[in-house]
């Protein structure tokens, strides 16, 4: 008898591409997708897909994992309930950060994340490099080692205590992202609104969680984002705006790419599905929905809708950022603190891709391609992830998710898998359910049960790659010719 | 011994789809991919693709094929001489026009094209129904049943004498396409300002060629797209613009993409590559450099490139109108014609994707799956032949190109295969060419020989699918509730 | 005893001007003002101001009047009656049209307009000239000598039945306008999509004055404001465009003008104080509020402020245009019409200048010096009438109201002095009015009464004069430099 | 005989105001105006103006006069100098700073700056307080008294080291001018921006002056005004942008104003006569052309002049700076400075109106009334001194300068009245100048000679007036309808 052509065939399903969907068996050998079609030779073992989806797992580019806050908060999650968790919703890769704060040398900050994910992480990972302490040896020596090692992405805060980059050095990360090839991703909202807003809120009560929503200004985003985007294109340096809330914010970001500058942008489920009003619960509930910007309003979520079909979004993150609602987490501060207390963030891993298909696909908004695109392929583009990641491709690691597009399934926080111990969105009842997930070629979530050990997710080393090159057009501002001869890049 | 499981294999290419690229064998099954992979079992028929590109066949969604202008000049090819140009330069799908003129009836319009097509077609193709006389029985009648036949999508045009579609019947072509489902395409122009700068420039004197650029004035593309998005608006009937050559142009559609239109836009090759400078000949010679309209800057070939890259516009077509150099075609006024007197039209179906590859992918400039998605998918998809064409998609046509990415080729008027007896874009060295194509799973060209009988091209009926749908947002104008109740559409 | 310095002292009033408003007599001498000051001279008569604002009369350059409509309706004033109207209201200048229709030579018209305006005008005047038959002798012949006789103003319509001038022909009436040096005005709306409109309104049972609302469709407005500034930049013809109504027909001027564009602007009362709903009465009552382009929505009035804040819009005139709510006039087609049978207008010649300094200076929007710019200063330099007309400063025509801001008055149909029988903004409740009017020293109207013999105004011969001049910078469409030498204008 | 009716008549000449332009004789009353015209009674003295043109005095509204810069550096003139030289230049108003540095007690500067004014100037005068330690005490005792003592404007930094305020106490400052209800001025640019570039030029060996204009990029200051706007959007506060040098950011500026907002903004001469280009001279020579913002390229020059003629900048300053091209000033680091330790500024207050004068009276750019307007009516305006200054309006004071319109002067050092010691416009040859220059009535230049005592001038008292008033309308950040009722103004 002949030895069987592959590992595994996922047989019968529906296959989607960013740019197809067609029927068709996927065949596996090792970790990578061997084949797809019809007619395909035996396997050593069949997944039955009929009736069923079969989509690239998704990449999830923005999360926070087992991560210190500098605030001194860590997170509820491990990397391994983190990654279980975005297991369970269909998602097979993910960013988590590396995160500097001041006074620690980068290249430590690396070596522990690594440690974490290593000892943890049952999916795929890279890391994006926070860098909070801008000194130079971090500029100069670090980083450029670490762009090296294959960390190609770096984030700046402009906002937050202990963490936001003022302009100046800004300017310098900026242009040591660009010496690196590395991309550079920025939390965007004017600080010092912000903290105005804040001091003023609470000076005359207004101490409910509700009034964080207010007290992050519109124009806090579409400022931030305006300045960023400056700066970025003085030094010609690709950018990506991370969790864009507002409709202003979207249009700043519109306009910039319309210049041809290199500006990409995410938003996150929260800034689709939820508003301010969520947070308007009574007494300190609302916390449950605080995260930084804050959801807005229904227009905005239009807007953004419209942004991610036009492409001047490209990608949607879960932005995971999982605190407990006890003292452990949210109610640090105690049981009734004033919204400035509240731990921002929200955990998202693990609903962001039902969510998101329900939306897209159930409901009919933008469709099945589109999905695939912004929460797969369009991020493993961005970070240089593909072709290994993001996509239903012979040879690309063999990360699927088979989705039930039937399977209606009511949120809950029982049934999530983090250790949040909540999900924002509990009580929406979803249509459409990753029911099986592979990574690279093991199942390591199916009939509801995992089956992967921790620490079996690999490290990805990538560079910047294609998105984040410079397109070699200069401002005035930095062009030779027009400045005596002066050469700042 | 066993059946061999599939066809023809073609082996060990470089696939590319829109969004992946990934070296995989091709299995064809009768007219259709069966599979795309690693280690397929075996096939009647093999053919070598190492070192080279598989492709999906190119998509020209805009050619004029054996028509008759409105000024009584047949343009110089047959469905056969043009679609085996097609064919040799990598295209496997087109969409030429069945022209309605004045005094026509539409239904008999296509049936004579039909004719036409069956006869000497030798790959698929659709048709546009030119709409000229847009008359209650042409509208109420024919089109609703030549729409349901598959004949999904309309061209109209805003300029031409005999062919120009005033405002007022223009809405009603909208709106019976809104009706019928079809999507509605134009060419743009502004017939007044065009006219008059004609009339101005020959009384002066200006009757060379290179006048004719002057002639359509850039703002008469601005205008009339504006004018045209605005009905379009009204109606919400979701439209496609031809030809974009202005960087104006380009924006208004950028803006009005921006407010959520659904406004489609093509560009072609004669406004990447040429400039109005290519019409300044000695002589007539000019002449083979005229269309409409004509080609602008420098400048404008940027911005459509960029536009190309934003999404602005999503394909690119030939606009393929071959007039001979001689008394059957640009000559026809006599050897010395004023610019008014020339036919216009390029020939363009079988330079279009050689010199899109040159530029996208062996300069760099987008990049493989962009290329891809400009000149077959996004075409298959706005007019409805995806997923049957536009990709290498399992269960899709075995519409294939594989192209040698770094063959040389110098462009001479002699090479090509169409009865226009020229190419301005003669003398342009190229790299990479479509070596071999296959249309259905048939090779049709090969080794630069045509081996497909005349007629053996298929009709491809359609809807006008999703692109074509309308928003369902109505404007102030339209909206009853606004409106005392009133209900327009 | 000596002999008074001056013949009339209108003594320690409030006067103002475009730029400043003091405490002042203002002294006449003959027609014109002598000086304006305090402790002058004694003079023969004197008119005590205290308490009153002493402000210039009214200009106001867009009316109706003695003027028979393309659809033959003769509308209700003659020269003396609306002038009368006009001078009751504060208003000592007028700019009617002397109305060409399809076969009259334009030369003739003149005649009778000014043998009609000879008769009865109580106030200076002059005419813009409505061309709705450009034939060669109207534009080469009659038009020249025309403005070289005084005439530096053209009108032409876009939309209206035998009188829309389609593009080409405008483009002809452009030029002829840049030749003469004379300004351009349009009533700016796409007939197109109008006709299309009530086409429809029509033929489903929408009949009552209120769609003539909805047929007038806010596109076909911002459309034809774009098309014409198109093809004036083109020529590079400055032009005025008439009675702007919506917010994106505002928006296409502001960013005209942010081109450098010599676009001029105006809007009338009833866009600022009506909307559509004025028009949704019973019956054929709302008849009366019926006017092209129609009253639009309170976001409309709050933009067309904002844009005469901005200076995009430049002055606020009536469009005075009476007809009787009768068989004569509004009614003519019977006591039952459908909307498309009314004749669209409405009398304002009176009411402009109350309406405006109520909502001006009364209620504070704007302020003094602004009324009087947009109601006089602003409509005469546009005009080319300033210095004589437009301003108190010394050596101007003594062309003066005197208000006072106290009064209050509410509007009734019976208090008017035109023709048209009513007023749509009967029942209005307003402060401030003009208690006595000059025209060049005369007083015309005091203490409610007329005092002057009807054909006492004069013709003002003017030429077109700054604002009518061309820029002088040209669109690359023009550019002899861009486009191989040929020079068009 | 009887006591002639007035003090002193200026005869004959040719009136201006921003209005209107006619011949008239002036009147003059003690320090007043009394009565403009034709016929007027006799006066004590009289000045023949035949021939010439009556304008109102300048108001140069930014100037910095024995000012004490951030780095320690004391400015050339004294009050007397530099009004000296500024009634030379035929400005009768000037509004210099009280500059608060680190440390200082806002009262106390207030109270030095009038002790120097009171001793020197030889013409009226009013301050802007420039806010740099934004201290408890400073907004909530010292500001809202000085503002209630007429000190009706606030100057901020947003760059140079200990000048500059951040966002957060900025946001305060403007809340402070909001409820003290005075209008807020700012030296707009992005300070870390313009440290960067400054940081990278000086590292790569970059020193000379020429590099001055290349470290302050062409963003830092649109960056800084769409910042700025922003804030003051926010705070529903009106703002002043000083000193716009680039189109982009005039074009931000048209935006904001679009938008509906109170922003105003000015341009000066150096941005609309000077380049960067006139930085480049052999060695240090440069220095005299180095302010800050530096003069940009030719184009910005046309946007500027774009923008006054649009209104989108209302006036044209100074921004006289004077700094001796030695020891004492631009040369303090050493002969041979790099470009940081050079002072920025120019000398500008006796230049001003000439410059502006040459290019829009006599060469026609925008016209005499524009050139009132925007040199002496507008500031008036913006800062509430009008009507007392700012216009030839009867009640106003006699602040004139008479021009002769045909004097033909070559611009050159040795003709400056101030103690800058050189003008940067030396050698320019201009038509027009101020020949007679009166302050409330009395003759201060008249023949080239000064004949006014060192301190007549008189401190100019006033409220922020109408231009500093909030719109009222609030963004959505602060409307507590949809904020949750918060309040926050």
């Amino acid at each position: 008898m002949t030895e069987p052509a592959y590992d595994l065939l996922i047989r019968g399903g529906r296959v989607a591409t960013a740019s197809d969907v067609f029927e068709a068996d996927v065949a596996i050998s090792g970790e990578t997708i061997a084949a797809v079609g019809r007619g395909l030779p035996g396997a050593r073992r069949e997944i039955d897909a009929r009736g069923k989806l079969v989509l690239p797992g998704g990449v999830d580019s923005h999360a926070h994992i087992e991560q210190l806050s500098a605030a001194g908060i860590m997170n509820a999650d491990t990397f391994e309930s983190a990654t279980v968790s975005a297991a369970f919703g269909g998602t097979t890769t993910v960013i988590p950060f590396a995160a500097q704060h001041v006074g620690m040398k980068l290249q430590q900050v690396l070596e522990e994340y690594h440690a974490l994910a290593r000892k943890g992480a049952v999916i795929d990972y890279a890391f994006h490099m926070i860098i909070a302490d801008p000194t130079r040896e971090t500029l100069e020596v670090d980083l450029p080692a670490l762009i090296k090692q294959g960390h190609g992405s770096i984030k700046i805060f402009m906002t937050y205590d202990r963490l936001k980059i003022d302009d100046e050095p800004l300017l310098d990360i900026l242009l040591a992202a660009r010496d690196g090839g590395a991309m550079l991703c920025a939390h965007a909202e004017n600080h010092g609104i912000i903290s105005w807003m804040v001091k003023r809120l609470l000076a005359r009560g207004y101490t409910d969680p509700k009034y964080h929503a207010i007290s992050h200004a519109r124009i806090s985003e579409a400022e931030a984002f305006n300045r960023l985007i400056g700066m970025a294109a003085l030094i010609d340096q690709p950018i990506m705006i991370f969790h864009v809330s507002t409709a202003e914010g979207a249009k700043v970001i519109r306009d910039a790419r319309g210049q041809g500058l290199k500006v990409f942008a995410e938003t996150c489920p929260q800034y689709l599905f939820l508003t301010a009003d969520d947070l308007d619960k009574p007494g300190v509930e609302g916390a449950k929905w605080m995260c930084s910007p804050p959801p807005r309003r229904a227009a905005d979520q239009e807007a953004l809708w419209q942004a991610l079909a036009l492409g001047d979004l490209q990608t949607v993150s879960s932005d995971h950022a999982p605190y407990r609602f006890d003292e452990t987490g949210k109610l640090r501060a105690g049981p009734n603190p004033n919204f400035k207390q509240v731990a921002n963030g929200l955990p998202g891993l693990e609903v962001r891709l039902p969510l998101l298909f329900d939306a897209m696909v159930s409901k009919g908004r933008l469709g099945l391609e589109k999905f695939v695109e912004l929460t797969a392929t369009a991020p493993a583009k961005i970070y240089n992830l593909h072709p290994r990641k993001g996509s239903i491709a012979v040879g690309a690691d063999a990360d699927i998710a088979i989705w039930d597009p039937q399977r209606e399934v009511t949120l809950s926080d029982a049934m999530m898998h983090d250790f949040a111990g909540y999900t924002p969105f509990t009580g929406r009842k979803l249509r459409g359910w990753p029911v099986t997930v592979l990574s690279r070629g093991r199942v390591i979530v199916a009939d509801g049960k995992r089956s992967v050990e921790a620490g079996s997710g690999r490290f990805l080393a990538r560079t910047g790659g294609e998105a984040a090159k410079p397109t070699g057009r200069l401002l005035p501002d930095m062009d030779p010719e027009q400045n005596f001869g002066a050469t700042l890049l």
